[in-house]
């Protein structure tokens, strides 16, 4: 906390979580100041790293005495800026620091995994629990958590929670909301919520848990939740298949009625080839396919037959590779999961374009075929590069090209989706990123509802300032 | 609409839905002012039976502007008041309308069913369809709703929407907040916000329609809704089993690991007494049991051995009778449904006390145990017949004897509940009845906050006032 003996709401803070829980300095602050694509930074008064609920309740309740506003942050994993300080409005850099300047509240502390009750299959977690850390002890008490992503070593609960994140395995288990049984939140006052009893009927008022799901920390600080564990699947078998595009792809999905399905996920061959020259990977048959579907089923017994089976019965399929043991379904996944890092080489020190976007699915051909067409046009030259997950509708659109700051593309890109019944956001969240399209896909009145909701739970707008709703 | 021409907002409301839907008449009106258990009835102003969303958005926007307080109505199947107009306040009857009273706004005519979008598994339907309507409907597609109660030819989706209804396939399917992909409704002001589209990934903003799931009309007016359908089930299998009690019911439910698992309903000697005695159905078995526990698996294959093995392994079991077809599981699930109908007998002109708990699974033997005992302390001689769904945690504590409105034995059967960490309501909602006892299970934070959020969406307090908060 050297440097900051002037800003007293620090050492009021400092009082709370500990003096070294309160940085201040630019070097230890530099990585809470800047999400991982590089795309949004921006200063902060210090940041602060409470490890308990209380911890967080009186930083919040003195960040509102003190008129700061605060900035929840927990894995930092997020696309969409919501979870960093917005671009700084002061001119330059000041030896005081400046009042104006928001807190950044790092939950990573709060990491315990309560004792999970396998009766009721639900376990309690801290905010700051990553996502691997939940999954391996539900996997210890022989269960399993219905979702799962790219960045499960760094994305914490909190965060997804607080996004309402997505991942691979939707269309079976749906988001995190479906796992949520209810929240312990922190609201703008300092008050505590807490809906962790783990009662699965419980109608009982509004339910403020499932509005803290995907309030992008605006409404609240989520500081543990009560989540839904499901069976543990005993088998599972994956198989890559090369198909003739996106077309082929919805209707292969729509003709396999297959209720083990677990992932469903598309990636196509210019994708491919960039990631097998970034990770040396070698292309997964000797012909290229113009699209990519990773099948994965799994449930109590072995799913291996009956996916093939569906499978013989459905339509052309120009090369398929199944994946029964952990070693070739790693191998099988990897052509998906290195998109990320790949389009990250791609960009180099700039920012990739990440536009998370989703479709009605009898669109997503159209949109697939019409959106590389579109970024072309907008910026010739523009690298795109798409992924996504088939059953959702659910295309992460990202392009390579046109500077970080330069929106062009990101505009065509989501007008097209909201032109086809879509959204501007599947699964990322509107943050700082898609803030300028929110009209696109909400009402006027459906906006001021947005706003007095707000305005209700945080009147004097100190959570997440900037983030998901103007102002 | 004779009677009623000094009457200038009905005046306005029949320029919008037309004279002879707005009812004025106290013969007409009489059906809707009272619930059908016969607990909760209160005069209105009139009632208005609009047939669009733009028709309710007009009368809504009327009755605001007119400061006149509004009654959201379905099927008028709900347990806790939350359906018709409070007690009235004033002194008797009288020849002018009190501008003070309530109109009653039945959305009983929003009854269309929209064409079933096959691929997406989904279907809009307006807010006066009926759950047995809807249920036809899925089935005529080939598919499925995965709600059911006992209401299903009275109960409509509006009514189910806004009360987040349960029923029996909770356990499997989740309740309609599980079903819901989004709502239309009508604002406090006579705003209409539309989530229809059917994206399954739309994070974009506060959960509006998810706020609305379970607030009891007191937010807005559900006028559609978007729900999610499910695969039929081809094949079925219904068992009963004699037990010895609630324990031996929970442990027997842990033990079963069965996918295929609908139903789980738990009821007792007593009860099926009583509905042998009110229906003439004969004993389910030749020497009774204390507790029976009705099991359901449903799937794409016959689920009847694997329940039939999974019961094998599992603990002792007095007696078991299974059905395979649907005369016999219908002869099977009347034990189960009759129990309504049966208390009401018993409580004649009275109205039952309907008390509708859950507890954390493992206290539901003993709040079994308790609760009978309490009821007999605090009211002697008391008739109390229980019912519910085992694998909630969710019993209907029915009690006939005390007046309707000595609410004594309410008070003790809902501490009990929260005492155990349990609800004061798993899936009829707070309504008018459960009102006192909001903060033996919400905190004072929580209560602001829910208080925040009403004031926020409906400032004048216009839609449903004294139903969920009180005021």
């Amino acid at each position: 906390m050297a440097g900051s003996a002037k800003d007293r709401l620090a050492g009021e803070v400092a009082e709370i979580v500990g003096g070294p829980q309160v940085l201040t300095e630019p070097d230890l602050m530099a990585g809470y100041l800047v999400d991982w694509t590089g795309r949004w930074r921006g200063p902060a008064r210090f940041v602060a790293r409470p490890a308990t609920t209380e911890e967080v309740a009186g930083v919040v309740a003195a960040c509102a005495r003190h008129h700061t506003p605060l900035i929840p942050q927990g894995g930092n994993t997020g696309l969409v800026g919501g979870g960093v300080p917005g671009p700084d409005r002061a001119s330059g850099p000041s030896a005081r620091p400046d009042p104006g300047l928001p807190v950044v509240l790092s939950l990573g502390r709060l990491e315990v995994v309560e004792p999970i009750d396998t009766a009721a299959r639900q376990v309690t977690v801290g905010a700051g629990v990553t996502l691997g850390r939940l999954q391996l002890a539900a996997e210890q008490a022989g269960l399993a958590f219905g979702v799962d992503l790219t960045a499960r070593d760094t994305a914490t609960i909190g965060g997804m929670v607080a996004t309402n994140a997505g991942g691979v395995h939707v269309l079976r288990y749906g988001p995190m909301r479906a796992q949520v049984v209810g929240v312990e939140a922190v609201l703008a006052g300092g008050q505590v919520i807490s809906r962790l009893t783990g009662l699965e009927k419980d109608n009982v008022g509004y339910d403020l848990s499932g509005l803290l799901v995907g309030s992008e920390g605006t409404l609240g600080v989520v500081t543990r939740a009560r989540l839904r564990l499901i069976t543990r699947p005993r088998a599972r078998v994956t198989a890559l298949l090369g198909l003739s595009g996106t077309a082929a792809a919805v209707d292969l999905l729509a003709q396999l009625d297959l209720p083990s399905l677990t992932a469903a996920e598309i990636f196509y061959a210019d994708g491919v080839e960039r990631v097998g020259h970034h990770t040396g990977l070698a292309p997964p048959f000797p012909t290229p396919s113009p699209a990519y579907l990773l099948l994965e089923c799994a449930g109590p017994t072995d799913p291996t037959d009956e996916l093939a089976d569906a499978l013989d019965s459905a339509g052309p399929v120009h090369d398929t590779a199944v994946a029964t043991d952990s070693t070739s379904r790693a191998g099988l996944w990897a052509y998906r999961e290195r998109h990320a890092e790949t389009v990250a080489a791609l960009a180099g020190a700039g920012a990739p374009h990440k536009l998370d976007v989703s479709v009605p699915v009898a669109h997503l051909a159209e949109f697939e075929a019409r959106v590389r067409g579109l970024i072309q046009q907008v910026h010739p030259g523009a690298i795109a590069v798409l992924w996504g997950h088939v059953g959702d509708g659910n295309l992460h659109v990202n392009v390579v090209g046109p500077d970080p700051n330069d929106e062009a593309v990101d505009d065509a890109v989501l007008r097209l989706a909201a032109s086809l019944g879509g959204s501007i956001s599947a699964e990322h969240g509107i943050g700082r990123a898609k803030l300028p399209w929110l009209a696109l896909v909400r009402s006027q009145a459906e906006l001021a509802a947005l706003q007095a909701v707000k305005t209700a739970l945080d009147p004097a707008r100190l959570l997440n300032p900037g983030v998901l709703l103007p102002g």
